[in-house]
Parts: structure tokens; sequence; C-alpha cells
């Protein structure tokens, strides 16, 4: 399983039941937090996520709607007992934000806390079957996206041609990781005579908030499935602008120009109460768009 | 109007649909928070409770459950462009917590914040109608309950009396305030014999979070309508003392001990999915006891 789920994809003030934005990946059993604005444990709750399986923590940036759940979540991981590590990756504040916070309320905390500042873009965590990397926007103020990959899978054992070959079974290991054989009498069997590449590992990328920025779209080129803040309709580029955000048709647009499959839209105005026209206008420009729905899994296709 | 609004009463970990502490004060068309846990603005949302009243906030202390939400609120105030000043009192480090995220997301604040460290037991509040005082409790980091005291009415004229002396009506406003009148030969009109006494104010108590203490019924003695946190049933009372809280039958004896009229109880813990028996076991220690329950006005009483 690889996939996304919504947990708030509003912006800024609170409105029509909609929350900050927060979103879950699952990948492989284990899951990683995209944000965390305020009431995500609630949301965690009502949508019966398994807080103990939450292993990263990803903080875009520190306007409020994107991380002021955070000290309450790791409060009641705290209360409830968890035992493992936890990463969290966000501005290099965020952690003297934490820490004043546990530290007032004299919490003991019985897991260990690793906090990584995010101060350039690359690759930041690199697990078994994924890597997560980050990549800076251009917003208000600091503020990063995030880039899932999950590894391609080992080649496969192409079982025809390998007859031809003696090959004992024990180096099948190393075929499958691309090694070459070499035989005895020294002749070499090229890696890609006996095995066969396997599927190409999926991606998802979450933009983080954003103004319109054509690099974005290098950034996230060719992922399955991109999340893009979409703050405002396509009449508000004005608007968009002076807030660091963007438009359906921005959002739509780095979509297209990054060549993704799928497109997520969220992050919506708390002046809009009806989200149809934001699905209707993005499709003008990226027809395989969805808008980001609270409680919504996206899985993510190869 | 005098009332409290219950928007929270849960303790620590959020469940069951119910929320951690915060309660709205309604006196005289002014509104003032109690506590504010995570997700309180959109409990204040849902309640349709008007925002732009609140002047004072209130936070007992720097458990999570009790003010994680504040910060969201201030910047929820911020992006709204309230413009009058909002007073905050509370323990001195809550400043430095307000402070830090307000300026990590370079918020800009459009209304004054006037921050008050709360460092004694005493009148912190001062209005026309009204009184604010805090008190100390007995918990397991720097606690405060609070006591909210309507201000006597001015004394009546007493119009049957009053025909017999040649009082002025221009000195009525001085009699209302209690003052004798004297005449130009030099007698003393005794105030009580022209005027009677209005209906005493009414007065609201919140414990804050706290073990059993007869030093509460104290603070809280006589008050109309007293909330006192019950996190545990009567049987837990060994685990309430160890975690610095009270039972139902603790409340119910402070409410007793303090000749209030009405008890409000709440700050469940979230072991309890039921609340009926917290309002039987209450009650039988005191009568007069409700369940804070979320959403609920209770007026206050002469």
């Amino acid at each position: 399983m690889f996939g996304v789920t919504i947990l708030g994809n509003n912006s800024a003030v609170p409105a029509y039941n909609r929350h900050p934005t927060a979103q879950i990946v699952t990948i492989h059993d284990q899951l990683l937090l995209f944000d965390c604005g305020e009431g995500t444990q609630m949301q965690i709750a009502k949508y019966k996520i398994r807080w103990g399986k939450i292993k990263y923590i990803f903080i875009s940036h520190l306007h409020g709607d994107h991380y002021f759940g955070l000290i309450g979540l790791i409060t009641s991981m705290c209360l409830l007992g968890r035992e493992d590590p936890l990463h969290i990756y966000g501005p290099a504040l965020l952690k003297d934000i934490i820490f004043l916070q546990l530290n007032a309320a004299a919490t003991t905390v019985p897991f260990e806390i690793i906090f990584t500042p995010l101060t350039s873009d690359g690759v930041v965590v690199d697990e078994k079957r994924f890597t997560v990397a980050c990549f800076a926007t251009k917003h208000r103020i600091e503020c990063r996206g995030f880039l899932v990959r999950e590894k391609r899978k080992p080649r496969k054992i192409n079982k025809d041609s390998i007859q031809n070959y003696h090959i004992p079974t024990a180096y099948y290991d190393r075929l499958k990781d691309g090694e070459d054989y070499v035989t005895k009498e020294g002749e070499v069997i090229k890696n890609e005579w006996v095995t066969i590449e396997n599927s190409p590992g999926r991606s998802y990328a979450f933009s983080g908030d954003t103004l319109y920025d054509p690099n974005v779209a290098e950034m996230v080129k060719g992922v399955s499935l991109l999340y893009h803040e979409s703050t405002y309709l396509k009449a508000m580029g004005d608007n968009a602008a002076k807030r660091f955000h963007s438009t359906t048709h921005q959002a739509a647009s780095i979509a297209l120009q990054a060549g993704v499959s799928k497109l997520i839209i969220g992050h919506f105005s708390s002046k809009y109460e009806l989200l149809d026209v934001f699905l209707q206008e993005a499709r003008e420009v990226f027809e395989n768009t969805y808008l980001a729905t609270e409680g919504a899994t996206h899985r993510i296709q190869f």
C-alpha cells in the first residue's frame, strides 16, 4: 500500500467544518505525517489512523495552520506511552517551540524525539523501501515541499535466459541488485542478460504553501501523485501572489508542466464555502485533478 | 446575562468526540474565556460565540489540554483583523510560548496583547460590573482557579419613606451609593432610612485542575455556581491523588463545604465513555450537580 489520506484541506482560519493542513502518507505499513494543523490528533482519531505507526513527521513551515496541532499530538503520544523514536523534520525554530512547551508542562517523554532542522534541499530520509526529499518553495516565510519516492524494486531473474548460464542460485540476490556474474574462467555474464527490470517506484509530492513557481514543477517532475495547494480560484491571481499562494489554474499548470499522473488540490481559503468550482477550474488545465476531501485516501498507482 | 458555556469537558487525550477544557463566561455583554484547549477556536465557531467580544482570557496552567488552542485562537483573531486589546492572564512562561510562535510565523498582530503573569492570589480584573480573582490550587504543576464576582448593584431608593424627607433628587445617585444626607440644619438622614439593598451580585468559580483540597472550598465559599474538575469516579481516589486530580465525591464535597448553590463537574478522564455515573455519584453528596455538557449554557441565578 502506498497512499495519502487527507486529514485537513483548509487554510488559515477554520471554516465550514474544514480543518487545517495535515496528511498521512502510508507506505508499506509505515506512516508519515505531513503538516499537523490544530486538531490533527482529533482527525487522526476520527479516521482511525494508527497513531503508533507514525514514525516521521514533516512540517513544511511555521504558519500555525500547518503545525499548531503538533504539540498536542506529541503530548498525547507521551500520555499513551509511546516507546518508538519519533522523527520530526521542520524549520530549526520548531525544536524550541516543541521543547519550551513540553518543559512548561513538565512532560514525561517516554520515547526519543529526533529533530532534524531542514536547511537545504535533498534527501532527508533514506529507508529501505523509500526516500523522502525536501525542496524549498516560495512563501512569505521559509517553507518546503516534500517528495516521497518508493525505491525501485530489485530486478527480477529472467527465468528463460538464466538457464543458459551456470550461475549458483546463492548468487541470485546479487543479480537482483544489478551485479554482473563472473565465472571461474573469467567470463563476464552481464546482468541484463539474466535479469529484467522491475516496475519503477511510485512517488508522491506535497507542495507545502507556495506561490506559482515553475521550479516546483522541476522538483516534482513525473511524480505519480502531486498535492499542490490551491488557496484561491483563478480570478484571484493577484491576491494569491500577494499572499504567496496559488490559484486553481496555477496548481494545475504545475501538474501539467511536471507531467504528473494525478493532481490533488487543497488548502482552500476560508472565503469559499463550496469547492466544486475549484475542481472545475483546475480540470480546465489538468484533467486528472481531484479535490483534497477530508477522510479520503488516494492510493498511488504504478 | 451572566452565564457559562462549556466548550470542552474532557481531560488530556481527546476521546469520544469530547474536547479539552475551555469555557466562555458571559457577563453583561462581555465574554471571558477560561482555559483554551486544542480546538477551542473550532468550538467557538460551532457554538456561534462572538469572537470579537472576548476581552479576557485566563489560563489555569500549562498542561496542554488547557492551553494548546490559545495560539491558534490568537492567530485567527489576527487574521480576522481584531483591533481591541486582548488581555491574557496565566503562568509567566505562557508569554514566551505565545510570542515565540507569533514571531516564528512573522505574524502581523493588529491589536495589543496585554499579558499579565499570575504570581499570587487576589483580584486581577476590576471592571465596572464585575471582578475576577485567582487562587492557587494543588496540581502537579503551578495551577490556579478563578472567581468571577458580579458587583453588588447600587442601593434602590425607597419610594415610600423618602417622601418623609426633603432630599433634592440631584442627590439620589449619592444615596444609591450608600451615602447619608445632611440637611442645611445639620440633621443627618441615615441612608438606610431612605434606600433599600439591591440584590447581591452573583458569582462563578472555575476550579482549574486540582487534587481534593478543602482550601478550594474556602476560596469559593458561597458562590452561585461552582465548576469543579472531576476527572475520576469515586472508586479511583488513589489514582486521582497520584495525578493531582479529583473524584466525583471530592468535587461534590467541596461544593457542600463551600455552600455553593449549584455545581458543574467536568474534565472527565478519557477512560470513561459514559458520563451518567459521574452525575449519580456527585449527587450522592451534592444534589444540585450537573455535568459539563459541551455546548450547554448555565445561567447563573441570583
